[in-house]
């Protein structure tokens, strides 16, 4: 018996998101997938909403029937500022919206460890540390952990805010062996912020059992996540590949890694 | 060679007590069984003491010639006022006072997540954080861990009290989900309170590793207790019988659960 | 314009008693004095009720009428623990039983430095530091401040719980450089407590603005008490009459003074 | 001899960019005043830029020759979102783009109280809590908040945000006893932010030393802000226009009032 | 009545000791004034003693006869190694063995800022914050807090460890604004460390009532200690003075400022 | 491929030093083995240099050419005054300037308990708690640990100060129920302070995975550690062989044991 009647998933052709559409199945009756192209064939199981996140009404029709949103849609990476604007802050603004009007009951976000990336790794923070972002993109996600904090506080909208390490198919330099985040994992946590008895509003790391561990994720911890993988397996491959970093770098201290040396996203290059 | 010579067992007769009787016979050489009626056929290393909490001489004479003193006896849920009062405030105060009297090391005293109720999960407090009760029955709780700890910093008798969330032969609410404590892990704490090579006065809550977590108890570490069993096996079955919960309900978001929607229990129902 | 209608004063007779119903007067229309035997001659804007804490009845009764309770009543000193009980546990259940039946609105409640007298200097505790009564009329105090707790999550009664430390005409030992609470400033400090726009459950210590400090009270600053007296006055009569303390006796390094060092008040001296 | 050669006011037109107009002046050598429409005649050390923030370019040209910018303007109460993202989002991510192409040194922001509104007084936040917004309007201060970090700690830009209460003439209800801001203290608050010797990213509370004191500044303490007002002058006339507030509700045991029973601003009335 | 028998005061001949050399007087009988050279001329209740503080045996003798001791001599900035070693490390271990030998109650100890240099302004630290040394100096001011710390918890001498930021005659740069100390409130500081009823083991910053403040000081506020001079009458000629700092540069955005970044100090210049 | 061309390990014919001979071969293509008698027989990859730490020039000149530095050597127990300065200062401080003279990239140090001896099994420490050394041993280790520190935040230099409990074959009392730090244990701990990708100045405890658990090391996560033993083989044979210990103890309730209870090392015994 599935927890859900509909899950819509935005960005649901993104790398993450194609792990959701597969792994999250079993947790509704529905999913709606939702993206700005067509996605193809579908399963029995799924549909499909087609429509750009800068588009208020249609991310807010894309939302009715639904009682979960994953919301993993919106820019990716650092972007330029109309980008992240449209994507991130603009986009999120409509699916909470979707959500409020449409009597959404839990939408899990994916936030990022860019809104808390010029922490550094001396300072184990908890979840509950102040922002620290070290990008546009990490305002943009700094922005939907706000605005999900005031629609639980003040309409009732449960939601979770995954900040995300580096989740790839496997790790590729030093910082992933403590920032990564397995596919299986990641549908893992999405699962577990779906299905938690309570979550009201929840702001959540996202990381495997890697061994090296650089932040404390206890104030999550009735999300009854338990990672599974771990960076383990790949660690003599990345050592012999990279070169030992200079401890003094902001690459390498602190948790943002190279986006933390990146500049602004609209000067020319 | 058991740790004790002699261990008195308070409301050895009732749902916890049972399991102990039986759970703690490995630590000691007798275990003195205390309940208001005959406990009926003893096995050769046990013993009883018919008496009312309530009466002070009788309490203070069932305590002679023990070492440790397991203290699960009194009112197990909210009650009338004069029945908090005579079985849990006084009736504990007889228990510390034969404790100090004939020179008793360590009791273990079944506190109750009712001493913190109004904590919400969103807190993950720790067991050093300032007490919330949910009923008189929470300030009962709070007025022997206050006493305990005097007994502790001024007469040196050591205390563990333990802050037993949910101890039922199996989750029958979602809340148990993370709220459950199995019969098998609450003998392991009692067990462990008893054997740790100090604990002064330590408070420590009493849970099963359940997946969902919502409180912190990395403050009684000390104990040295290793729950070994969970809500999990359980978890599609509570899914399937209750419905989702009102996460804004004072009975889903704070600690105490449906204790927190009581009245008063003297009041005409 | 008074904030209240009718201020009920319990313990009106004792040392600090009668500095409010002095102090107390222009915040109210009428004082009702509370006391064990009656008070004699009357002010126009006071009426007295004669009973005795240990009578449910009698004490419920009194609170009729009264939209505010300063409850200043019970055993002042550590006292045998048949006295403690009837006097100040079960006495102040009964006045919080009263303001929840009669719908008083707030309560403040003298507590003592003795419900966290096993506390350090060395500390620098805050007001929600856990308890460590150092006598059986510490562990009362625990009892009400939870108990008051309660009052206020449940049903909604707000309550001040001051902590006074030492209120006597003057300073008369070297801790009392630190603990001297003088009589105006506790007028001021229950002055502050009643009229505060808000107090839900507030603990705050009692003190004047002595140079040294031991203590942090900034959890109560919304009480908007600001001290005006200080120790230091009697300051060279003090260290001229009292030896040098042994730094590391428990009666000069903890919160508590001597209480720290008293044995158990119902063992024959 | 002033701090400044040129700072812009934002928002120089409105209820506290006036008060800053006049009292910033002896800081710097010229003030160029910022706001939609002509201010009239201007003194011998003012000059005006009449934009609209929501113009990029407009506003970034607004900014060259500045070495101080104090962010006054924008939405200054919950607003339709179109507004709220015009005005308080797109216009201070032009500011800062402007701080930043004109090297700017330091940008003084209006944030608000409604930044963290939804935290209780119990709680007595310091200024690096989590995020707690009432409104979008709040949603939209966390933003710039964030904005401000990150151009502090990628591009150098030092920012103080100042998260101010209730600045009016006086107080008017029985919160603003606590929440009082007077006109003189906010200038002398900004004054403190612009000349004090290092500041970095700080974030700061608004508040006249008010008795009744419901939030921990001391994390801005760098700042040097000695506020010289108090609401005290005005409580007697508070208390006599204004009912007994209940203290279980939201607007009045939360920080940021009214702002917390306040509807989406999009729904109509 | 003076406080003390015999203070010992070292490096009496230093800045600070001329200082406390007059500003004690009062508190005590006698004064042993300890240099590596003569006084010339002593008033009658002085007597001085003549040692280096690196030899052990002369620097145990001059503690003879003492009840306190005020321990300013040795090195006073970065030094050499061999320097640093003789004068604070083995200097400042013969004076905690004299003390333990002859049963001194009480040592004041100068510490330095430059013992947590590294801290950050935005930090605002508070007593018991690790260690962040910014030289040899302030690693020898660590081991003699961690010395004495050891002569308390095991030997019973109470010591006061006094982080003097910087006392000076005036504000000599920006940094002062916030560092200064004047010589009246460090005469002040000594004497209420060696006053307060109970010190332990009790490490204060040392600073005046300066505006800006960069760090926390309550851990300390049992000793009494209430300045009264400020950096405010020197702003204006230190602001025309000096030019306007670099907010990312080491010697403004930490506390030891310029100390953070001198060289090694046996490197060649 | 190794990680390192040539790690230094003093102490190496030491209890921990000779298992770290055998166990960090993998990570380095040569051991440089540092005592102050010659080694005997050497493998392939293994070096000797002979020296006193005392000495600066040959402990300068035993580090060139390597890339770490693996510091056990000195006094390993509470010790007279001159063999503490001599080889646990001094000869600590020519092992940091070897390290900075030859561009030695890290450094693993043998701490200890002893460091922070005198906090409590109450307390939970984590690794930035305030210091409380022990004995004079401990002072040593303090002094090191500031030293480190220094060397980071000024010279670039990494640390790893590893605190180790009790590194004995097997438990022998009931505190090392869980002070045990087993042999396999220590020699992965550093390992994983080799081999962590950014280790800047690390304090981390150095114990087994024991059940009963006192501090808490989570401030070390990222090193990476992963503990595989335990006193749990041994409790068994420990309890029969030790007897109950009294709670009030300092040996038995503070981290340091023993130790807590020694005089000094200078007195005559």
């Amino acid at each position: 018996m599935p927890h859900y009647e509909r899950i819509l998933i935005t960005g649901a052709a993104g790398r993450l998101g194609s792990e959701l559409r597969k792994g999250l199945a079993p947790l509704t009756k529905t999913v709606r997938l939702a993206g700005r192209t067509p996605f193809g064939e579908l399963a029995p199981h799924e549909e499909e909403a087609v429509f750009d996140l800068a588009d208020m009404d249609a991310t807010i029709a894309a939302t009715e029937g639904c009682d979960a949103i994953v919301h993993f849609g919106g820019a990716a990476l650092e972007s330029p500022w109309q980008a992240v604007l449209d994507s991130n802050i603009r986009g999120s603004y409509h699916i909470y919206e979707g959500a409020r009007k449409h009597g959404v009951r839990r939408v899990i976000y994916a936030s990022s460890v860019h809104a808390i990336g010029f922490h550094g790794i001396e300072d184990h923070i908890g979840v509950d540390a102040p922002v620290r972002p070290d990008s546009l993109y990490g305002v943009s996600k700094n922005f939907v952990e706000s605005l999900s904090r005031l629609y639980w506080d003040k309409f009732g909208i449960e939601s979770v805010c995954l900040r995300i390490f580096s989740s790839f198919p496997e790790p590729k330099d030093r910082r992933m062996l403590w920032s990564y985040l397995s596919f299986a994992d990641c549908v893992r946590l999405v699962e577990a912020s779906l299905t938690a008895p309570w979550v009201g509003h929840t702001i959540s790391f996202g990381l495997s059992d890697n061994k090296v561990k650089t932040v404390d994720n206890s104030g999550a911890d009735h999300l009854g996540y338990i990672p599974r993988d771990s960076s383990e397996p790949f660690r003599a491959a990345v050592e012999a590949n990279t070169p030992t970093p200079d401890p003094k770098s902001p690459s390498v201290k602190y948790l943002g890694g190279w986006f933390c040396e990146l500049g602004h996203p609209d000067d020319p290059k």
